[in-house]
């Protein structure tokens, strides 16, 4: 039995691992990954099930998206930091090369939000990016307050539920 | 005589090919494939030439896409259906991995207006993509009627022409 | 000592290669060009070091983007022309094919503006495309003087100094 | 706790997942499923614990592979058949895409192997292949009994034990 | 109707395009490129139905391999010349950009033979490929003649029929 | 004046920065490290003008493989180590994702010689990968000391002149 059917079994909220990624927060400072915590408990449907700090290391990042996608009662992967464009930052290839399924809408509508409503051309800078590997959605977002709070309330809040059920159900067309 | 020079020889309207993507449409209850052809025939421009319902398995649509982009009388081909993000849905792989150029803007744009006109942050689902192969333009759409309505009256219908045009001309800049 | 580090002793204005690329225009017709001169230099923050107008062929494309990312005193390099999807339009790929580091949101914001301030749906015909080589930021967009306008007003001029800042600084998340 | 973890806590002969690509073979024909079978039972390190025939088709092959990388008892998966180059042949693409790592060595020496010691020139159009998908090794080979021979007795009974050990190791270099 | 079904309707020796990839040669000095038409001729097999010389321009390379896909009389195209290691060599890029199936056994069994048998180490310099692009085969070989005879009398000559065989057939496995 | 300009000024040996990828070894106990260093010594084509210890770790890979490649006195890099198939082998994907040619046959016929002269069936376990940054030669190899041998004595050592003399010339083809 694969991972997707173990979690269809019971019909639940959506379990989450958060993600800082990050050279210098600890669990402490990290306001960014507790305000993740925050809004996804604020909303039913969500439930807090793992979270990490990890530095901005391609094999660190890749090693947690992978145990993430196969431990049966982790269904979604919620990054934070580490989308910039400086040589360090390996978010945006490492999440890459673990998809199965791109999803390029969030990154593209995440930056046209960011560069209507927030930081204006700054949005470019920006390299988020969503997908899926096995039956986990991940959503890797900038570190900054402001960001987490545009792609969490504009976009994951309200859609991680129904991208569950989606990746869940038979594709009936 | 390559499939472009053939094209060429007698200018015309531009003459398309429809392929619905379905595990259970029959010609019969294909209400979007139907709105294409509709779509299409309001507009003096385009021609339907061709009309296929195909399962959502990569081969079936690569073969549909590979036999329009061989004959001289076939322009565009436009999908609609599969372009969700169920591990079943591969027709953005199908058509991303025929393509000798991607049009990044039609996905994006389609995206965008899903998003401020349509269906809200549900348009993160949505994996609309479009290009060329060889001289033959490829545009995929996602298969609800809503969906089929937007793409095709905000860009298939008002630029498909100009498109074929674009793809015709000599490189003069 | 690498590149980037030669860059970084003696902070300064941003130091900027432009390529037109062009199977037509001279350097008397090369308006597209002198637009973007003219625009960086009435900006305090932005020094045009070379400018070059070459053929839309791939190999010659790449030399040029090449050479600039190992020059210390070329920072950053901008294409205007062979954004488009006729067969010999390869500068997308060129460029994409050299990027260390994608910058998805210059393309997508670029197309989204064009959409909804410029051109309407004929913007999903454009392949703008950013991103980093070693410590050189590469901006592509179209070569008509709307597009240049639109590109270099709204994202490129506000906004290419934060990006060497960000290429430059180490990664302090 | 990950797969990998589940899966070093007995040390023990590696679990192997078999699947035969193709059209027409069933069980009572499937000569070559039943030889990897035989192949792996001779040697004591090694255990069948499921075994498939799925049709050459891209999803259904990705299915498998992905459900055994997900279920802790399954640590390798052996695929034959559907390696050819027809348009019908997604075998090689449908691995290609689910591998994290590529292991290049084994189509190499494979095909070197199968033009020296077994086909001659018709070698080339083998598209055997091999990789890891997080802590499961994948091993593509053609579905003819002297490829499977050749690539059973040869590379995969003597190295696959080592395989496995290398991916469970820490690295230590 | 597609090119694969044209082809197929009348059995026949295979058509050929050869193209020749230097700056330098013209059709009198193309010892490589007459080289590969009598080693073609002697063969019963082969028919030559077009020959072209072009500069090593990623373009014009793949504006031939285009053409050739889309013109029912044209089954194969043999390239010779381009496939060096300098920064003007873009033969491997074009040809690989534009393959439906790659076909990995005939660059690393041509470069192993060139190692064991004709040039030793300097075979690492070799960037030969082939694969499959709608129902035409595509072999690139360098542009020496010990290069092309080796490739040619080895590889092939005696495959090249088989190899179109197999492209045509329906996929039974 | 870009590097491959101001290297040629002056024809001489070829000089080479040598990078040892592992978690435990310091300059005392890198013994495959010093056994690369003595093999280009022994021959007068070869001088080392660099040598670095990292841990296996993407970015770290990448800085130096960029860093040579903008430094015009560095010409070539030898990388021994991280080429296995553990997760946090990332060698052979920093060094891919750095090249701008690809050159497969360093790694097809280093696993070929390991094959048959070495190793035997290990020889599939092996990463080794080369091709060409810019206008410099990137060669990795595996880290102990008969992979060293191998490559050094057999490929690297009697071909990297060759390559660099081909980097640098003009196509004549």
């Amino acid at each position: 039995m694969g991972v997707e059917e173990h979690r269809k079994e019971a019909p639940k909220s959506v379990n989450v691992m958060i993600i800082t990624v990050s050279d210098t927060r600890t669990e402490e400072t990290d306001k960014s990954g507790q305000l993740i915590k925050d809004l996804l408990s604020e909303n039913g449907s969500y439930n807090v099930v793992d979270y990490h700090i990890v530095k901005d290391e391609y094999t660190q990042i890749q090693s947690l998206i992978r145990e993430a996608s196969e431990r049966p009662e982790v269904e979604a992967v919620l990054l934070n930091g580490g989308t910039g464009i400086t040589f360090r930052d390996t978010t945006y290839e490492a999440v890459r090369d673990m998809l199965d399924k791109e999803m390029p809408g969030f990154g593209e509508i995440f930056r046209y939000l960011s560069y209507a409503e927030d930081i204006g051309p700054a949005a470019i800078l920006s390299r988020a990016i969503a997908g899926v590997r096995g039956a986990t959605a991940i959503f890797s977002m900038p570190g900054s307050s402001g960001a987490v709070k545009l792609a969490m309330n504009k976009l994951i809040v309200p859609e991680l539920a129904h991208v569950m059920r989606e990746i869940y159900k038979d594709a009936k067309k």
